[in-house]
């Protein structure tokens, strides 16, 4: 999407069509770095430090990182090589793992001398499908956020909420959650976003936002605890959020707090969607409550908070006392009951295993 | 309550019995400094700039000033002008203009020569009767803690959400949600307590934090994100808060994100307890919802976050891009079908106009 006055995606082919150029989002939203990668051990280090972060973006990445192996030593053992170290940077990321799989998949048929431009053909495509699938998200979004804007007086905004960052920087381009708003700007439906800031990384204050200001999109920030409060105002017309992992029975999980918007969206009668492309879709599981592990995270994340200091430097502060315990559950579930539907490449699904199927006989 | 070994108020006399000694909230939970206040001017400054706040312990310091006011000139315009200085300092609270009221009141009739003595008297009691309602909340509140554990194994422990600080620190002593907290921990039943850090200002993770750490509390910071989850994973037996405002028909207005907490209580069956004393309902009111205005705060309490430095320094980080427009609603409303008690002085009343006429027949 647009930075200002310039369209980006968060990686790219460089000039020399051999090394890969990246936005390194660890210093957003305070700085705009653009860094280029040239060896496999760039693309290790940006995956596993998160210069890059989101499922999608990971995987083309790594796709990359496998073209710029094969440009440099195309023989099997080096495909092997790289499948493994690129794999151990994110091991638990289920499309890091796809895409090293499919990228060695492609790959090993042909003969060595045919690999790199293999490679770097595959990887662009992997690319493209990325932002293929989130466009047809966005699609699929628009026309309820159309109607909604139907309801409406002519010209008047449609308030929408998010949480976390589902945006086009956890993907190539157009994101997830984002993709429908983005589409809406584009349509010239007024269309007004309350950002979540997302505690405890604080994605949404420092990711969503910048993606929000850079593209246009008149926003909001706002504090966790505040949606409840807008929605029982009328205040939201709806929320749309991203997902980790969604079950086959369509429960949600999420970035936590994404439970407690739900909540309050339900006992306010405020629409609340999830945008997801369908590899995202967990068909062996079904009770997302009981059957998905919730990852613990350090509680670091929660006592202490990063920012821009007067000064303009980048710096991290400690909100708590020293000693102070803190927890740091990083997903909750929002139960198939909570969900208005479900926005995939496909169309708009009822969250339920009956309405899962429907959309995608092929599977269940 | 206690601050390591040594148990504090939040207020009390000098030795000298003319000034008064406070703990200086605004270096909370990074230092603890106590300020000794000998002027009105001083008193005023206290209040405006918040090296105390909450609205009882606001109330007892304006008493003093008063007292210290009557100490230097007892005339009856030295007492209409000293109302008059400190009624400026925050206009809006309520406990603030009655205990300037009640001085007044009180005082008048005396001869000048009889009010030093007197004011310092009867400021002393507005502080033990605080003292006073929140014990006696705290024994109402812990005969439910008590039925919670009389539920569980011997020993085990009963866990208890809060959110912001209803504590100690914003009374003279027990506080109000944590008065029941701290009586359960002194009547020897295991309890934990995890503590919202409620964003945008923090006072769980900067003032209950602390509080529980210095009265040897076991506790445990979270997001305002994370009590949902928890609440479905059985992790959560109850949860205490504080009001700023309870109407007739028992409607919470509390501090922003405690109707979400109060949505998942009631999607999990867990108990949800509002603690209050009597002042604090507001029996001119009925429909929280549509009659309690919402105080709109300063964005910048969003976008800027007060911590320490690594090396010890107390400074603020803007965690958002500097054009970022944010927006803080300070408080919200939980409707009274989502509260299961309210825990007030004369005990616990459904809330609803029935069960607080109940309990206050002589008003309503």
């Amino acid at each position: 999407m647009n930075v200002g006055e310039r369209h980006y995606r968060t990686i790219w082919l460089s000039d020399d069509k051999r090394s890969v150029e990246i936005i390194d989002q660890r210093w957003l939203p305070h700085e705009f770095r653009i860094e280029r990668i040239e060896t496999v051990a760039g693309i290790a280090t940006a995956i596993r430090d998160m210069w890059v972060r989101g499922a999608p973006l990971i995987g083309v990445t790594a796709a990359y990182g496998v073209a710029i192996q094969m440009q440099d030593d195309p023989s099997d053992e080096a495909l092997d090589a790289v499948w493994e170290t690129l794999h151990k940077t994110r091991p638990t990321a289920i499309n890091l793992r796809w895409a090293l799989d499919e990228m060695r998949r492609f790959l090993k048929p042909l003969a060595p001398a045919e690999r790199a431009e293999a490679a770097y053909r595959r990887a662009a495509e992997i690319a493209d499908e990325d932002v293929g699938l989130n466009r047809a998200i966005g699609e699929n979004g628009l026309a309820i956020i159309k109607e909604i804007a139907a309801r409406k007086q002519p010209g008047e905004t449609v308030n929408i909420l998010t949480h976390c960052n589902a945006g086009w920087l956890a993907t190539v381009d157009y994101g997830t959650a984002t993709a429908p708003i983005y589409l809406a700007t584009e349509a010239g439906i007024p269309v007004h976003v309350y950002v979540d800031e997302t505690r405890p990384r604080n994605q949404g204050a420092q990711l969503t936002a910048w993606e929000m200001a850079g593209h246009g999109v008149p926003h909001t920030l706002i504090v966790d605890n505040a949606g409840g409060h807008l929605m029982q105002h009328g205040d939201i017309d709806m929320v749309i959020v991203g997902t980790d992992r969604t079950t086959a029975n369509g429960d949600v999980c999420n970035k936590i707090g994404t439970y407690l918007k739900a909540l309050a969206a339900a006992d306010n009668d405020v629409p609340f969607y999830v945008a997801l492309p369908s590899p995202t879709i967990d068909w062996t599981v079904a009770d997302g409550l009981k059957e998905i592990p919730i990852e613990e995270r350090s509680g670091d994340e929660v006592s202490l908070v990063w920012g821009k200091t007067a000064d303009g430097k980048v710096a991290q502060v400690r909100v708590s006392p020293d000693t102070t315990p803190a927890a740091n559950p990083a997903f909750d579930v929002t139960p198939a009951r909570l969900v208005t539907g479900l926005i995939t490449e496909r169309g708009v699904a009822k969250a339920s295993r009956e309405g899962l199927k429907a959309m995608f006989p092929e599977r269940g």
